[in-house]
């Protein structure tokens, strides 16, 4: 039969990575950070952090720490510390 | 025979996954973006854009178009629009 519109929107959601984020996690235990803006794949903006125990969370695109670290990352290079 | 210094670096330096940086890419272009701080693995910080053409190129850390770039992907839950 025709796939109602709520089918359709389930599926478009299922395409983001994130479900929820967590709160906050300590800069120095993120090994690498992942920013994928909203768009077709997902309405909504995916901050995915790999930890350094091997872990993978999502975080808040919206709490300010994330631009400082995505800051400190980027300056990690000439002050040769993480 | 013992490792000599120079093969450690080799070694070392082989972990990196960006040999070289390209130029400026049209940050529309950009399906998302990867952040990895220098540490162990690599002694330089590393910023890979997955493009949506399906390619991956790495970038300048130390360009300021990036930090920019980071930020618009970090506001464009908001706007909507990538």
């Amino acid at each position: 039969g025709p796939v109602s519109a709520r089918e359709v929107v389930v599926v478009r959601e299922l395409r983001c990575t994130c479900l929820n984020t967590s709160l906050k996690v300590h800069p120095k235990r993120i090994a690498r950070l992942q920013v994928t803006p909203a768009g077709p794949q997902c309405s909504k903006v995916e901050v995915i952090a790999s930890l350094k125990n091997g872990n993978t969370v999502c975080l808040d695109p919206d709490a300010p720490w994330i631009k400082k670290v995505l800051e400190k990352m980027l300056d990690s290079g000439n002050k040769k510390r993480w």
